[in-house]
């Protein structure tokens, strides 16, 4: 049976809308997945008018927003919006009523104007499902990378590192890749400094974190590499070499992932109680509202659901 | 007439010494220069003898070395005959004996061994050039970084960033391109922080140290960017819309460099009295002294050497 997925609509401001609705007439969607739309019915309509097609049937709609609202620009409206259609998305997961959320862009000045001050998706996700161990997954077939930390400064990065927060995202990376490939994968685990911190010259936390979190995780069975420098970490042989990467902060994943992966890639939420997955832009205002987002992002992130939906199946038959 | 360049060998136990013999014999290099090897005789012999080459005439030995030298590893012994051939380039180049020098690459644990505690090239040419304002810059066709910090570890980055040394960078970095291509560059600056800070939620360096040198360096008649998020920085829509980045750490600008440019990279000093660029790889033991490695990021060195002593000498007229 095709799972029913609810794809909270983000900020209403945003592309969301427009994206929701081109992605649920697309083929390779509504093959797989029996679409819900979580978000406002003002929103869904005024998309809908845009782009000349019917307002579909099956909406669940959080209200709070009338044909007024500011398209393509920061509000407090649109960010109260967006962050009810979530929680409802969420709710949604947690009572069985849907098998996955799939979401598309929040913005986080819209949050914080509405009183809503977190970092983003997935801190909301983890702290409404009550998930101590999460981690972001940028996954394309190209490049998998997962995080051990995300949005916070570079300068907080250091001190957030520890061996058991690093064995905690390989065990999470493992699950994921051996979910979605059927197979144990070869993970590679990022360097902190440059040239993996060329034997302590550059910083210990290679020696001092990153090892012992290696040597740990290969006494309970994982493939994983020494710590590699980042620079070579995703030239083409690198990347035939390991299945998915562990990245220890937002860019050092984040610049390569963008690079192989900009039209295709697919934000997920790691350790939660559902299943979660996301596309890999913003609300993109610049160009929000004009009809010509790509909803690629978002069929990308609807397959890569009903994978993680598939495996979750045979995991409580 | 064609520049007189010096090629520094390098660690004679590495790649160096094949490479250089290669790209002397590429008409790319010899219509262009007049290149001189600099380094010990036994290893240039013992690569032409490899490569079943005439040992070149142009030779400046350093000596210290006999044929019995380990290939392919690391030596003390190596790592000073490195060291040599790399000040000997400098001063023949300081002496106006050479017009640039390229190097070829060296081993830092060699180094090491050899008792020269320095952290690469770049800071052994600053020191030995009494060079108080310099940074690195790698260079190809597609991108152009030039790094406000380098080699030292990620938790020391921070506190290095200063407005006076971001301001500098972007100096250098105008200059050279400026140089390199005969106008006025477009140049992006690199946040620090993921979302270059979202406002000062994730970091407040791009608050209180970027925005205050990119303003100053508007004033200046420099044409620079707002600090840039970095993983979209170097998405194709940037990468026309700038000419050269100011990257704040290695890893920033080495993981899409190297991704874009592996095979024909260059490294260079920016802010020296000479002109220096250098290969953008290491000694490569593992494929060294089997007479495979290729030339063709050195023959790039000099290429981009050769343009640089150009408009050096159109600039002392």
């Amino acid at each position: 049976m095709k799972p029913k997925i609810a794809f909270t609509v983000g900020d209403p401001a945003g592309v969301g809308p427009e994206i929701c609705l081109k992605a649920i007439q697309d083929p390779r969607v509504t093959h797989i997945c029996e679409p819900v739309l979580v978000g406002a019915l003002a929103a869904v309509e005024a998309a809908a008018a845009l782009l000349g097609l019917a307002v579909p049937p099956n909406i669940e709609d959080v209200g709070g927003l009338d044909q007024s609202f500011l398209r393509g620009q920061v509000s407090s409206e649109c960010g109260l919006v967006a962050y009810r259609s979530l929680m409802r998305g969420v709710d949604m997961a947690l009572r069985g009523e849907v098998e996955a959320i799939v979401t598309a862009p929040i913005n986080k000045a819209a949050l914080n104007l509405a009183g809503i001050h977190e970092n983003g998706h997935t801190e909301i996700l983890a702290k409404a499902t009550d998930s101590p161990r999460f981690a972001l997954m940028l996954y394309s077939e190209r490049l998998t990378c997962v995080f051990a930390t995300c949005h916070q400064s570079l300068a907080s990065v250091p001190r957030s590192l520890t061996t058991g927060r690093v064995l905690e995202v390989i065990g999470l990376l493992h699950e994921a890749l051996h979910a979605i490939r059927g197979k144990s994968p070869r993970i590679g685990l990022l360097a902190l400094n440059p040239h993996a911190g060329e034997g302590g010259l550059f910083g210990r936390e290679e020696i001092e974190i990153l090892m012992p979190a290696v040597e740990a995780a290969r006494k309970a069975g994982f493939q994983i590499s020494d710590p590699i420098p980042p620079d070579t970490a995703f030239l083409p042989g690198a990347l035939t070499r390991y299945d998915g990467y562990v990245c220890l902060y937002h860019d050092q994943g984040g610049i390569p992932f963008k690079m192989l992966s900009f039209e295709d890639g697919v934000n997920t939420t790691l350790g939660l109680p559902i299943v979660r997955t996301s596309v890999d832009h913003g609300t993109a205002f610049d160009i929000a509202w004009q009809g010509r987002a790509s909803c690629s992002s978002l069929v990308a992130a609807v397959e890569l659901a009903v994978r993680l939906v598939g495996q979750k199946r045979l995991k409580e038959e």
